[in-house]
């Protein structure tokens, strides 16, 4: 009889070993047994919601999707409603027409076969469209790739970059944790370069020129550049002109540059204003012979002025984007009101990335509990309170900082008692460990 | 100035030169030229539309969606649509309290939003019942992970089970190029079993046992088994008696058991019947401390008797399973008619794989093409008729031997002309290269 076939120990290591995903790690596994807790035995915990701010998802705490994509949605997926006359007073009109053009280009007329490998040409089409007309620059629907989410997309680049452990992605520190999780599981090493915090979490060009040099003395081959704007933690906008710079340093050192761009829309500053590194790089007159450049970006053919559902996508779109700035206004004052919490402005995306200043006795208490500070920090939040979000630890910070990410994305009646009981916990928290 | 940092010799060579995917290949490529051809200059070619039998998609070549899934996934995308009065004439009863359930297990009640990392607890309940009522033995949530579509799956567990290069996987050639693929992008070994034409793609446990034991003496350290039962390509539905011996080597030899059960429900003869290898594993008592099995299905909950849609699903699941059959025996019979060509009987699955006899001139012909003999045969035939078959090289096959792989999934109406487009093109080749 042979040996277990199976077991922790027997499986790839870098699997199971390297590939830590804080965003659904220990403390949400916990919350969900809490959350369990609640419905088995209610009051028997000091709250009796879970409030889940450490995942960026907006549905899933009840924002409601944009009416019109859903209508396009459900006619592709049942394009026999398109026959039928009730359809008509069902659905918007152009709803309607949208489903029956993007029915058109697909072989077969219906959604659910396997498409083209890139995605479907007609839908490839419409993005190049997209990207055109948001760039001001031509767009060739060949070099789309579509992708079920931004992880896949991730993956595929890094199975592609990567060819052993001396091959070298720089990543933003802090980052989100698909890129230090990727670059684990295919085998290659992450090369930090730290954003600035006390700059609003600048992108400074010095760092990166460092930490490239640093990691080529070492025998790296570095790669690519990977760059989140919006950000993710951190929720800042870049400048135009520090985007430039970045687009000038991977091309004068040969790096891919690896934009994510799926905050493009959320943008909460009238300050700033998303610039894709598309348009950056064309405007600086390199094309994809100067530059290899992979955009990670959710782009859209929206209604347009003139369409039948404009006025109420709109109203949803504007709804949402100004409800999540004022959350995110909110919890930042919130926080910067705390003793030991500093915390920069979110520009974009949907996150805070707030500075816990903790005393040394709770840094000493979590470390007897062999836990990061922030990790500490943020399970007793969870128990005291029914809060969750992610330790910093989780996506990288300065040595010796800490951190916590908190998503904006609780519905806004909910914000008050999040704000209130926050508050009571930190201030309890900072009490008991006082030095 | 750096050198140009993507290239094709720069790459990771697992994905770039290891990784062949012959249903998406060379072929199929240039018949999406010839495709373009047809549109932009009509008459030019001597057929006048490509029929693609390479790929196993029925929905692309016409088959219509079964209306109750179609229904619930629309209303479960677009749940505005449930509030409405006239949805209720526009949408089955049954379908609309189905996609209710479901929309009240998914937190947020929506469609859309990141799930659980193994996918929606109520959705995987369902699928749980439904394995347990298929097998009669329980089957638990926890245990099953949804993932879009059944590449992911493999794909994660080759990641998760392979190593290094000296990690191998059992598979059986002929085989579906998923598996070849993605041991190569892994980075393992793939030990290949030959399937047993002769007796009807028999699998044969001798043959495991010596192709273990001679990877074994190669220092390879064999991990898992591939079975594909009903076969992918060819067509054959394995014996119970197989099955449990297959499952025996499996537990004796401290393998996984990777059952690849994805055409269950496609089975055209009444001698053979689907057994499900984790049924088959419990009636002979052994539990997952016994036997790891991972099982790629698709397993759903569909109408049953009495629900308002139940008549109108069998109608269409029996009216595509009986075209399905017919069109295999036609195809069949038509491959076996002709000099120089046998084909096994297609039990279950959407393929027929024939294996071609070529005269010496033909093959001497492939080879100054540097192409493989069935890789020429295609060409020829794509060329001459429009028909897209895949070469057996492109999954495997005994040296020497030459094979395509042929679906039987083109509507039934346009089956005949296929038959007589592909007998005068055979007559012509073997006429043509006669030795």
């Amino acid at each position: 009889m042979a040996a277990p076939s199976v077991a922790v120990d027997n499986l790839n290591p870098k699997v199971v070993l390297n590939c830590e995903y804080a965003v659904r790690g220990e403390i949400v596994i916990h919350a969900q047994r809490l959350q369990q807790q609640l419905q088995t035995q209610p009051g028997s915990l000091p709250f009796d919601e879970i409030l889940y701010c450490n995942i960026g998802n907006p549905q899933s705490l009840g924002q409601k999707p944009v009416t019109f994509f859903r209508e396009v949605i459900a006619l592709c997926d049942h394009p026999c409603l398109l026959e039928k006359e009730e359809t008509k007073s069902l659905f918007s009109a152009d709803a309607i027409s949208r489903a029956t053009t993007i029915l058109a280009s697909i072989p077969g007329r219906a959604t659910g076969a396997y498409s083209h490998s890139q995605g479907i040409k007609g839908l490839r089409d419409a993005i190049a469209a997209g990207i055109a007309s948001r760039d001001g620059y031509p767009a060739n629907a060949d070099d789309i790739f579509l992708t079920d989410g931004a992880s896949p997309g991730v993956h595929m680049m890094m199975q592609l970059l990567i060819r052993n452990e001396k091959d070298g992605i720089l990543c933003p520190i802090p980052q989100y944790p698909l890129y230090s999780a990727s670059i684990a599981l295919h085998g290659g090493a992450l090369v930090p370069y730290y954003l600035n915090e006390s700059t609003g979490w600048g992108l400074e060009i010095s760092d990166l020129k460092k930490q490239l040099e640093d990691s080529r003395l070492k025998g790296i081959d570095v790669r690519a550049l990977v760059v989140i704007n919006p950000g993710n933690p951190t929720g800042q906008v870049l400048a135009e002109e520090n985007q430039r710079d970045i687009v000038k340093f991977c091309k004068n050192e040969g790096l891919v540059l690896l934009a994510d761009e799926v905050y493009q829309e959320n943008i909460y500053v009238d300050n700033k204003k998303f610039n894709s590194f598309k348009k950056i790089a064309r405007s600086m007159g390199y094309n994809e012979d100067d530059l290899p450049l992979i955009l990670a970006s959710l782009v859209m053919n929206p209604p347009k002025a003139g369409d039948a559902s404009y006025a109420s996508y709109k109203a949803e779109k504007d709804g949402i984007l100004q409800s999540l700035a004022r959350r995110a206004k909110a919890l930042e004052n919130a926080f910067n009101s705390l003793e030991g919490i500093t915390c920069n402005k979110t520009e974009g995306a949907m996150y805070l990335f707030p500075q816990l200043s903790l005393p040394q006795k709770a840094i000493d208490a979590a470390k007897a509990a062999n836990k990061a500070p922030d990790a500490f920090y943020a399970l007793r939040l969870l128990e005291a309170t029914g809060i969750v979000v992610v330790p910093g630890s989780g996506f990288g910070q300065v040595p010796g900082t800490w951190h916590i990410r908190c998503t904006i994305l609780p519905q806004e009646e909910k914000i008050p008692a999040i704000i209130s009981r926050f508050k009571a916990f930190h201030e309890g928290f900072m009490a008991a460990y006082r030095d």
